[in-house]
This record gives C-alpha cells, structure tokens and sequence, in this order.
C-alpha cells in the first residue's frame, strides 16, 4: 500500500549544490531520491520543507514523499541511512497524513547563524561556521536584530520565489553566546562562537545570509543599529551588506501546526 | 637572527596523511614546512610532539622549528595563517630556548579519542568521532581502561619505532561522557559522545586506536574487562583488537617539563 512519510533529516551540506535537484549536481533531495529508489525500486518524488542553498547544512530539515513499503518506519530509516551517502542521515521517519506536505504545511522555520568570533580561525569548527576575527558587539547586534521581530516587508535581504510578496513574519530572533547548540569543539573557546537564531513563517532565498552579513557590519560598528532599522524599512536589497557566507547556516527546526499532526498510532510523530 | 620557535597547531586531520612528510601526500608538516617557505625563504625543517597518522586530528599539537624572522611572534603566526589550509591553523607562536624540541622535549601527551554511541549515525560529528550504534557498558570501559594506568609493557596494542622498548607510562586514563570537549553538535544529544581520554609518556604507534578497539569490545560484552586485562598482560598484539577509525582520534594536548619553558619576556610561553 503506498502511504505518506515524513522524515526528518540531518546532513552536513559542504559538499552539496543545495537541497533542490538540479541537474549536474549533487543534490540533497537527488541523494533522498536516490536512495528510495534503491530500496523501493520507486520512482518518489521528495518534498523538503526549506530549500536550502549549496553549501547549507540541515539538522532538522523535514521531508514528506510518498511510497510503497511493506515494512515499519524504522526498517525504512535504517534502509535509507545504509545507502545514503555518510554526510546526510535520516534522523527519523513516520507515517504522515495523505494531506501532508513538508513545505506546503509548515508553519514556521527555525534558522540558525554560526559565527565563530576570534582572532585564529578553528579548523574544527570551519565548516560549521564563519569566521569573524575582529570582535563583534554583541548588544548593538541584538538591538538592531530585534527590529526583525514582526511582520515586516523584508525585500531588502531577498527576492521573492517568483514574483511573490516578500512580507514575512519574523516570530523570534535571538543573538546567543556561550552556550553553543551548534558545536563546542576542540581547540575552540564555547564563548567564541556566537548563535544568529531566527524563527519565520517562512523565508526569501538568501535572506538569513543577508541578514546576518548586514548584522556584522553592525557587529564591527560599520552600522549603527538604527541604519540596519533604515535598511530594512528601505526594502532595497542593494542596501544591505555582502550575504554571509554559506557554511555558517542551518536549518534547525522545522514546526507544524495542526495540519502536520498524525494520528496513527504505530508509528507516529512525537515531536 | 635565527631563533627557535615553538607553535601549537590545530588541525582538521581528515584530508591529510598524518602529521609526519611522506613522498606523494599532503601532510600536516609537509604544510607547515611550505608556509614558513614561502614567508621567510627558508627551508625549515619542523618538529613535532606526536607523529600522527593519516587522518588523526591534532588540538595541541606542538612543533619547533628554527628561522631567521625579523618580526613579532604574532606576526609569524598571522603569517603562516595567511599561507595555510583552511583545516590547520597556528593558534601560538612563541619564542623556544634553543635546546627545546617539540618531540624529545615533551614529558607527556594527552590523547582524546571521541565515539558517538547512537543509533543513527550523527553527520556533523562524522569526521570527529567514530560512530558505534550499539549501546555501550560504559562502566565496563571505565574499569577496563583502568588497567591500563600506570608503567606497562604495551606490545598488545601496539609495535615500537624502530625496534625500541614497549614500555610506556600511562599516567591517567579516563571515560568521560556527557560534558563533550569535543562537540556538542547540531542534531546530537551531547550525552552520546562517548570519550577516552588518555596520557602517557608516550606511546606505540597505533596505541590508542588499538586500545580504543579493544575497549569497545568490552563496552558491547564481547570481553569482560577482565578479559582485557589479560589482552595487555599477555604483549600479543593478535589478541588485542582491530583499531578504532582514525576519524575519532585527536592529539589533544602535549606537557613540558621545565625543559620546555621559555623565559622570554616579549614572547613567553605562557601554558
């Protein structure tokens, strides 16, 4: 019988041209696919919840397809993460609603910025981070980052998907310090690696890297707090700074409402 | 005027073939020797505390070197930064007593091996650590390891340089879980990393992979430590073992006695 999965997934995405397939690349969703097809003999298609750019990573990116599989959830997350490539691995999998999409039902997407703030770069954490060697000022970066909170038209850090509204909804941001989610590895000072988090209903291409990019200007007092105000009421995207680069981005969580809820008890979704 | 210099250097050993020069391979010193090339002119030969192996990280690796430079010892580590790789950085420089060599100078080093002891492989700590799926009896590694604390002949785990004693001094040996030095990455409970932390005055080639190996032999209930107890008294590197992947496998830091001390005022030595 073929049923509807989610799935989320984690992968390390130095290697990749993005989440989206495209042709000539190595693709997270091609590798997915791939790997479906390995074990099912079908042809699925993969539905990601955030199409992540080359060079992005994902810890909790959600995926839906679906497919026909005579076996439980977990023989299917462990066939996957056999055949997938050792980069990219299915953290979870369970049965989702017909009706479910990854991307068309979600409610809001969790981003998360790593910078790694000190004077010698951390082999360790390089492709996990972007390096900052001159010192950052944390509070003038929170206080220009919270003019991000709300709904706002957001054209200054994106184009749209395809002529679309660039108003997003900007729930919650939050500069961290010193308690990494994001890596505490060796030869690196925790205090050294400052966390961009940022919760929207969802994003335009580009625009967290944009962000964060014009954030550091602020960070090294290229940019006051109320000129970052000015740039984002501006909604011209030639005012804000260079897009940070990719390495330091995550898709951390995905949320749904109601809609990404399933019931079936067997094999359900727990969190 | 030539100086002897002492540097701690840290590095991503994924894609190098250990630390020592080898024809045909990039490796760590083959590195280091080019970028004090190309700073200074100067064909240096440079020393290291451990020689590690093809894809074994370093965190405290430290090496000596004598050059002719006429700046800071800021201003050679920015330097050698500049020409590096990105997966090795020089985090000190420091001026050395002429007798001091990273190698025969060192009175012990610390190695931290790292396992990430979860079902689903973790891909951000994939290059940092070896992943064992099957739960592990950390109380059984714990007292397993302990025999190997102290003065013993450790031909079980692993062969001399040239025909050289098997003797070595353990002086401490630890299991430590939950508070990562290591990592505490995106998408992995940090209570998986799982990590062996061993120094000794110094040790056989392919030592503490071969120990590592052995103890998860124990930690799965294939041996009892007992068992392993046995493996170390018996000197036959047979029964020891397959060692762990080289990816877990970090220098972490190395001690100096008094010989390695630096009295230097405007570039001392300070740990």
């Amino acid at each position: 019988m073929t049923r509807s999965y989610r799935a989320t997934v984690e992968y390390d995405g130095t290697a990749y041209g993005g989440f989206q397939i495209q042709p000539g690349r190595r693709t997270i969703q091609g590798e997915l696919e791939r790997a479906v097809h390995r074990i099912t003999q079908q042809f699925v298609r993969i539905a990601g919840a955030g199409r992540t750019d080359a060079g992005v990573h994902g810890r909790g990116q959600v995926i839906s397809f679906r497919a026909e599989w005579s076996h439980g959830c977990e023989d299917l997350q462990r066939a996957m993460n056999a055949v997938l490539p050792r980069d990219i691995a299915v953290r979870k999998v369970a049965f989702a609603r017909d009706r479910f999409h990854a991307r068309f039902s979600a409610s809001s997407r969790v981003y998360v910025y790593a910078i790694y703030n000190g004077p010698v770069r951390a082999p360790f954490l390089s492709r996990f981070s972007h390096h900052v060697a001159r010192p950052l000022d944390l509070s003038a970066m929170a206080e220009a980052g919270s003019y991000l909170e709300g709904e706002h038209d957001f054209a200054a850090f994106g184009h749209p998907p395809t002529g679309d509204s660039t108003v997003r909804v900007a729930h919650h941001v939050e500069w961290g310090c010193g308690v990494p989610a994001w890596g505490n590895c060796p030869g690196t000072d925790s205090d050294k690696l400052v966390q961009f988090e940022i919760e929207a209903n969802a994003f335009l291409r580009g625009m967290v890297r944009r962000i964060v990019g014009t954030l550091v200007l602020v960070g090294t007092g290229s940019l006051t707090p109320a000129g970052f105000s000015e740039i984002l009421e501006s909604r011209e995207i030639r005012r804000s700074g260079a897009p940070a680069p990719a390495s330091g981005l995550c898709l951390w969580r995905v949320r749904y409402g109601q809609n990404g809820e399933v019931g079936s008890p067997e094999c359900s979704w727990m969190s």
